[in-house]
């Protein structure tokens, strides 16, 4: 540590400051670039060579550099000897401008399949109960479920449920079918609207076990209270999202 | 490693089970008391004593003692001694129901104010361009804020806005004003709608010293394209929210 402090010291301010500023301008080129990764930009999934970057964007060859690391540290690149920069990692788009299932949204990207890792009654915790309209110690349904899309895991969900359809859920395919549509099809109508928060986290030990990822790389975390279109809440999930592969994408009105 | 693997292996699978059920559940109720954490449901913010959430929750000490931990690391809460768990990073909901801006948001909870990092003219990159309607090599205004409410670090904000517009926002209170509001003052009319995509990702070094937090943590990055009510875009953002500090809310609805 000392050594550093010293170091840092007899760096020429200069030489900082221009060190500073070609931070600021790699992430800002890997901001760019992580929109086209994203919305498939890069045909065929390969990234121009980093002199091409560099031309394209006028920033210097160190600065390209630095934002595709930056990339890969967030596992959406990957350099490859002999063939370049590849993106190896899709990422999905789950709508914020309509209530969606995964297997729903993702459907033209390939097969949702779900590992029920848990699946029976517990005493609903109070929040819990209150949240769902239920009376203190009703029974609710908990899931978990381990979410893959052709077999690469997105999202690890739990899942509350009160038992009247919980029952119903029991019986019902739950690797294959998404909650919402049985859900819909238990109560005999459609869902009406849910509220949502999401919030970035870093995904503890456990979970990242779960989800094949890096300990403490960053999760995209929906909570979600679903109603039936006659109002109910019937269906409370805290999802995990790997922050690799899925992006929430909506469109905002300014006026109410 | 290998030392580990033995010790793994010498474990019983009972045992082992046990720790892994644990887990998880430590993890749900990790998520049940966040919800209370940011929705203001601990009075003071004092949580309650160990031995009573586990009563509530039906748990027992160790897990309870693991789901503090989790938020913990996530800069929710801390043990003080003599006091107690409480809550230190209130989190604030940002709406995804209207399209606002930050100082518009919070205004309930205290002044934002933004310390401009950067701002001046730059050739714009060409996806910049390609997404403001501008032509090839056009200049756009290129600011950079780091947003603080109460003085506390929420935001990093890298903002591209036409010339035309820029120009104008050069002679503004950028420190004091969103920009949403400069714009609509500028343009002669309200802003009308935007295109939103959220992602988890971690902090690299230089965002997370800039916003004070702790190297690798989650941020959550909101990327805006933000059209005039004439269907004009005139505003790219890429912001990063501090993950402890701030989540997006809305309401979501299944018909369309």
């Amino acid at each position: 540590m000392p050594a550093e402090r010293i170091r840092d010291h007899a760096v020429p301010v200069a030489a900082a400051r221009r060190r500073l500023l070609r931070a600021d301008r790699a992430r800002q080129l890997a901001d760019l670039l992580r929109h086209q990764v994203r919305t498939g930009g890069f045909p065929g999934g390969a990234l121009p060579l980093e002199g091409a970057i560099g031309e394209e964007y006028r920033v210097s060859r160190n600065t390209v550099r630095q934002a595709l690391d930056l990339l890969r540290t967030e596992g959406l690149i990957e350099r490859q000897p002999g063939v370049g920069t590849v993106v190896v990692s899709e990422k999905y788009s789950h709508g914020l401008d309509r209530l969606q299932g995964l297997a729903e949204t993702l459907h033209e990207h390939g097969d949702v399949t779900n590992e029920v890792r848990t699946v029976g009654p517990v005493t609903a915790p109070a929040p819990v109960a209150r949240r769902l309209g239920l009376g203190e110690h009703s029974d609710v349904l908990c899931i978990e479920r381990l979410r893959r899309l052709n077999g690469l895991p997105l999202s690890l969900d739990l899942t509350y449920v009160p038992m009247d359809l919980g029952t119903g859920l029991l019986g019902c395919d739950l690797e294959h079918t998404d909650v919402f549509r049985l859900l819909e099809t238990l109560a005999g109508q459609p869902l009406g609207t849910a509220e949502i928060t999401l919030e970035a986290v870093n995904a503890d030990a456990h979970s990242a076990a779960v989800l094949e990822a890096p300990r403490g790389s960053a999760v995209l975390m929906l909570e979600r209270l679903t109603h039936l279109a006659d109002g109910r809440p019937v269906d409370l999930e805290f999802i995990r999202f790997r922050g690799d592969r899925i992006a929430m994408s909506g469109l905002l009105h300014r006026a109410l």
